[in-house]
């Protein structure tokens, strides 16, 4: 189950067109697996066109959000977004240095949001200082764009305007003596190329490496085949942050520009995700790596929402699960599944004509012997089949497991033997009847499935048998007991079969049967395909099964 | 891609600590793959032990953020939560009412809050009645718990006191008096049996039907076997609908009482899942399943969050994808990650020192006799392997690629022996070289690969041959293009080898070799442990590629 989440908080504007703020924040926590709490700091109304209101939070009532969550809930990592104005960035601010001297420091990773895209105000020009004076000294990263970077530097009266990818670079170490313990200059509004990157000079008491994740690595001359090669239009992400001797650590993050509209709530996605991985624990380098990939990709994989500048896709590395999972109140998921998928046919099987004059001691004794002698064709396929099965298996517990059912086929039969001696059968008649084409076909196609596929296949096909006649045994042993019965139990001339299917024995083979199948389900979740194959295997032996009982009733 | 998303709109207060309210409904619309967008008519400052604040939010507010969203976005369901005062419920109902005048009415989900767990008043006693005059009337479903029930009957004086399973039935039928067009009773608060569920009685003009989800269908006698039968503590929750025909049309949803402390925003979650289901076009009956059953889980695998009553686990049927998405920019998200997390020892491979040699034209003469000759009986078991893939195949299409490739080969030792003769070496000398232990080392195990799993592991098992050829090959090539490159070109003994490799037709196997992985991957996206086996062949293949090389070059 769900164990051990990483709860992360933002504090940030709300967009009630969902693709940024508190709910781009929110939709990126669960993408990304961790429990997502927020305190708003302002409303917007707001679409992919731009913001058409505002309407700011009462500082006291930002306070109170903030302190019902970190008194009640182990937050892990804090992010913020727009924090509306002067007032309101002083109580996130005073909130936190207290919460973080009582309790101890998380990960805080401040976006300074001032303008939106639209040009909308998004933080009133005084709160500025106060974000730089007060928040910044808490945060562990901020993450301007060019425009905020800018307006942060002026406020300082430091150089602001950056035009290059060189100034990039001067401009984030600038943004470091504001306070933060990293930067992250985020590098949307300049072009870069490959060689710019090569070329980057730097100054004595700095460092610069460039992550690789977007552009090709070694010896991946195949991989360029395809002419998607990293072309000259690169955005550069720059990280910089300090190390213990004084050093400027930076680190390039360079990847394709995207030609999209699907860019509203850009950064808000890439501080969630930030906060995300560095309340994971993961260290800054690669919580960048992430956070900068995570945001790539809901780019280039989101559909068109809205009329301007649409939402990303959040949701491009999770998918659905086909099986429910497996709980308490529903261990058998899979089984269930494919019982109710396939209901009408396996109703077919189980209460067959067959298995209903069986229980009431009226199928005709030929129509038995003629099932009893295929049957014993039918175990030797079946133990061929858990034959293949140890071959194809990979560790001894499988193997052994498997060739256990061997040995144990190996026994019936020999039961089958006496047992068909009572009826007047011989071992010679058993061995020359000739195999009925049911027979061979359910045989066949289970080794026919085995060869074909993995072991889990051929576990899903070797269980319609198993489990069937344990339903069968269970039903007819059920019925029994009620009074009145249909099912003649004492002095049926097929008691012993009943007793056979509906005993502790072979109950227990169907639970250990039930174990098999779930537990590899579970342990290996199937994607749809997968689960179609699985689920197109059960229905073509329910359905052999109940071919097999058909061919015993029309003694065909 | 993300396409054709269903987009839905949550109106509703805020829950900073995450459980509940806007949310829980936005992570329960990203569990479900809707995309999600929300008006905020009030603000919580609370957690999972209480609400310790509440800020309502103006009215005028609250219409312009449905507005941007209704403006901008194609808003396929809709569900209202906490409405908080009169005014705000008068601004929803009467923004929705003109919206569905305009454009068309689409499925309104109304889970009328009025009090939270903890005792706070969400919801004015005065806009009680506003609600069920103006907001009831366009809403499709409602979906009281036991006290909201109690409230609204009791605004409109009507008997209003549930304490039986009956009175529930007879409560949710006059709850569709009130306006809606169905009303969903939800069950928490009363217990119910199974006996209970069997005797219902219904008077004249009302038909009962039982979902049978949570219960055990027919013939699964062997999935009761484990003791997970269903108790005698049932929720029930109760459905009403009136038919065209004026019947009372009701659906009960038993499932059994968990022991949870996850308990904070039930409501919010299952309403969301309503619109979601609605808001797809899924009937009212199964949508009413499909959400009643992902709330039940989401209070099933919840793991502790908080103090007091913690969240629902709304994730618990996503799982995190391990490739990323096949995108323009990284068409070969597998190839990427095999090689990237093998770097070390596919290096090894693609520029062995057999590689290196070769290229410069002073790789001895022996070694690469040695080497071809080895190649020769690696080529039939590479045959073999192909013809396999084919048997193992279902389809004409994969089956005809395999025996191409099988063609392809034989063609290939035919050019090997016309090849080998100018070396000086006979067929039979072929023939009867002794195959060395790295030879059958790899061949084997390509075999034993094809035997033991599916097609797709096969397949992963002879990329590494293929793509590390095409490898070897174009980087020689590129090498050599190279001013003063030590790749030796015209006049290398061994410039045909090098010359097959890059060329265009080994390249063009390389590139279906590439899209025949990637396309099996993307269609049928692997799970942790299924990509940790395709991992697992991959490096084998590669360091019995390296072993082949280190054989050549030592004449083992």
């Amino acid at each position: 189950m769900a164990k051990n989440v990483t709860a992360v908080l933002t504090i940030a504007g709300t967009d009630s067109s969902g693709g940024a703020g508190i709910q781009a924040d929110l939709k990126t926590f669960a993408a990304l697996g961790c429990y997502g709490t927020s305190a708003t700091t302002a409303l917007t109304a707001q679409n992919t066109t731009g913001v058409q209101a505002i309407h700011g939070v009462p500082p006291n009532f930002v306070v109170e959000q903030i302190k019902s969550v970190l008194d009640d809930i182990d937050i892990r990592g804090i992010k913020t977004g727009m924090l509306f104005d002067s007032s309101n960035t002083h109580a996130v601010a005073s909130t936190l240095k207290e919460h973080f001297a009582s309790k101890g420091r998380v990960p805080l990773v401040c976006d300074p949001v001032c303008v939106s895209t639209s040009g909308h105000v998004l933080l009133h020009p005084d709160a500025i200082s106060t974000m730089i004076d007060e928040l910044f000294p808490l945060a562990q990263l901020i993450t301007p764009n060019k425009a905020e970077a800018e307006v942060l530097l002026k406020a300082r009266s430091l150089s602001s305007e950056i035009t290059t990818f060189q100034g990039m670079l001067a401009a984030a170490q600038s943004l470091l003596t504001l306070g933060p313990q990293a930067v992250l200059l985020k590098g949307g509004h300049i072009a870069v190329s490959l060689a710019d990157i090569g070329s980057v000079t730097t100054s004595a008491g700095t460092s610069v490496e460039v992550n690789r994740d977007f552009l090709f690595g070694e010896n991946t001359e195949i991989l360029q085949l395809a002419k998607h090669s990293v072309g000259d239009d690169l955005i550069v992400d720059v990280l910089c942050h300090q190390t213990q001797h004084g050093v400027n650590n930076i680190t390039l993050y360079p990847r394709p520009r995207l030609q999209s509209n699907s860019t509203h709530g850009t950064g808000c996605t890439l501080s969630a995700a930030l906060a995300c991985a560095l309340g994971r624990g993961t260290a800054l380098v690669e919580a960048t790596a992430q956070a900068t990939t995570f945001t790539h990709l809901g780019i280039e994989t989101a559909a068109p929402i809205g009329q301007g500048f649409g939402p990303l896709n959040h949701l491009h590395s999770v998918s659905r699960l086909v099986l429910q999972p497996r709980t308490p109140g529903n261990p058998f998921p899979l089984t269930r599944k494919l019982i109710q998928g396939t209901s009408r046919v396996w109703k077919e099987y189980v209460q067959h004509d067959f298995v209903v004059q069986l229980g009431k001691g009226t199928l005709e004794r030929s129509s038995f012997l003629h099932f009893i002698k295929q049957d014993y064709h039918y175990l030797k396929y079946y133990a061929r089949a858990y034959a293949l099965l140890a071959s194809k298996s990979h560790d001894f517990a499988p193997i052994l497991a498997a060739v256990e059912i061997v040995l144990h086929v190996s026994r019936e039969s020999a039961m089958h033997t006496s047992f068909c001696a009572q009826w007047g059968i011989t071992k010679d008649e058993l061995d020359t009847t000739p195999e009925s084409p049911a027979t061979t076909a359910y045989g066949a196609f289970l080794i026919d499935t085995g060869l074909q596929g993995d072991t889990t296949k051929l576990v899903m096909a070797l269980a319609a048998c198993l489990l069937g006649y344990g339903e069968v045994g269970l039903w007819l042993k059920k019925e029994a007991e009620k009074p009145n019965s249909w099912v003649k139990w004492e002095g049926n001339p097929y008691l012993k079969w009943m007793q056979d299917y509906s005993g502790e024995d072979y109950q227990n083979a169907v639970r250990v049967g039930l174990e098999t199948i779930e537990s590899r389900a579970a342990a290996d979740p199937p994607s749809p395909a997968r689960y179609a194959e699985w689920r197109a295997v059960w229905e073509n032996c329910v359905r052999l099964e109940k071919g097999f009982w058909d061919m015993a009733m029309n003694k065909l």
